[in-house]
């Protein structure tokens, strides 16, 4: 079938890659950027350039792979330009906000959309990071609307599994939501907080494993996490609140010098990670 | 010469075998578990069991590598033990709480002591988890007092150079104490905190990298490290209040729906990491 892959950056890149290596399906990139569609031709991560959005209604399954704000738009933009009874998929980190307000519209012409969400990426965007290997193992999550026939979820679940992807969840925009507000979201929020220590300046040779950790993430896109952030707020704002609450417990612990509080703070940490590492 | 390493753990274990691997000298382990020792002699990590306390009147240097109050404990306890104008070292994740409590004691007995602190770990703990190549390439801190002969802090940097540090830092206990609370204790009690949000319980499937990472030090030693963090209060309060400050900037940025703000935060975040990452 033909696929088109809207947005050549990290993720629509691997896409593309992986869908070349382990599939048959042709693939058509698209992107603003003309030296991302010259690179993924050049290094044949994709047969063709789509050139114009008028040659959607050729697609049998269009990935979009755009900021979140940017993928609403270029659907709602192209409503018209899809081939009926074809198949849309974003690849976006939050899902509510995006399937309230495309799945409807889509719907009314006559094409499908699936949310889809996969659990990987890197420090580094664009195309030029775009690896064939990213989702090896990874977790794909989809989530299928109440009408969503059973026969395409069935087939996005079959198409991650041929792209390498290790565990495929399917699950409702809510609760991807919720989630995915502890799993990642907050992650990046706390990672990015703790550089602002004023003790950062001086970290250098003090800094063990630990440290690189917390704060790898800190390095991140600020505008595709405002956006983010932004359409799941309720959700990371429960956990920012959540964590702030628990590390005032803590801190209390140590107030009051009662080290017995404190350990026993530690050890109720220890064993939530060692039961979900067991989970893993 | 001849080495003690009193505390056969992760630590200890990894001292006693890296001494072996790139040294001549001769190494004596003291463990109370007689299981320790056991498996230090049959891995030839040790040349001999120390015994008994008596027998550390024969040791040249002494590297005391067990839970901070322990070690206290252990010195104050052996000042009569040690060799006259012999050397003194222990391993703990905090300084200036040690060097106060045995650095004098130890004097008046014609010991020195130096504070050493190997930035080196696992989540696990214990002999069995040791290895040879636990120091490769990490920072070494030494904490010399105004009054140690330069070249005794010159035999330890030279000393973690034969046993594979990469980085040796000399510095104050203070500012050992200050900058560690930011780099490691902070690391621990955040990722500690972090598993506490009730959603933790939903995460499988839902895991990238980022939780993963977050989380890792989560599984720590609540002994040793309430015994560290109890020592270091100040330092740690003081991070434990930043961070909360800094996680209610964005907090309030997105509770106000101010993606403008919101986008400078992260920006600020990210511009601290890469700023770093180029000091590693």
């Amino acid at each position: 079938m033909n696929i088109a892959v809207v947005g050549l950056g990290l993720i629509g890149g691997s896409f593309c890659k992986s869908i070349k290596k382990y599939t048959d399906h042709k693939v058509y990139g698209l992107d603003i950027n003309e030296n991302s569609v010259k690179l993924a031709l050049e290094c044949k991560a994709i047969d063709e350039d789509l050139h114009t959005t008028d040659n959607l209604k050729n697609m049998d399954l269009v990935i979009v792979s755009l900021h979140p704000t940017q993928s609403i738009n270029f659907i709602l933009e192209n409503l018209d330009n899809f081939k009926r009874d074809s198949l849309v998929m974003d690849t976006c980190g939050i899902k509510q906000g995006i399937v309230d307000r495309v799945y409807k519209p889509l719907k009314d012409k006559g094409v499908l959309f699936v949310g889809a969400h996969p659990m990987a990426g890197r420090e580094f965007s664009g195309f030029e990071y775009s690896l064939d290997n990213l989702f090896d193992n990874a977790s794909f999550i989809v989530t299928p609307f109440e009408d969503t026939p059973a026969h395409i979820t069935e087939f996005i679940k079959y198409f991650a599994q041929k792209l390498q992807f290790g565990k495929i969840v399917v699950t409702t925009p809510e609760e991807h939501d919720r989630v995915i507000a502890f799993t990642s979201q907050l992650a990046h929020v706390v990672s990015n907080a703790y550089m602002k220590s004023p003790s950062a300046k001086q970290e250098s040779g003090f800094s063990a494993g630990s440290f690189q950790d917390l704060t790898r993430v800190a390095k991140l896109d600020e505008n595709m996490w405002t956006d983010l952030f932004m359409l799941n707020k309720k959700a990371l704002l429960f956990e920012i609140d959540t964590i702030i609450e628990k590390l005032q417990e803590y801190k209390q612990a140590m107030e009051n010098d009662n080290s017995e509080e404190l350990k026993e703070l530690l050890r109720e940490g220890r064993l939530l990670k060692e039961e979900s590492l067991k989970n893993i």
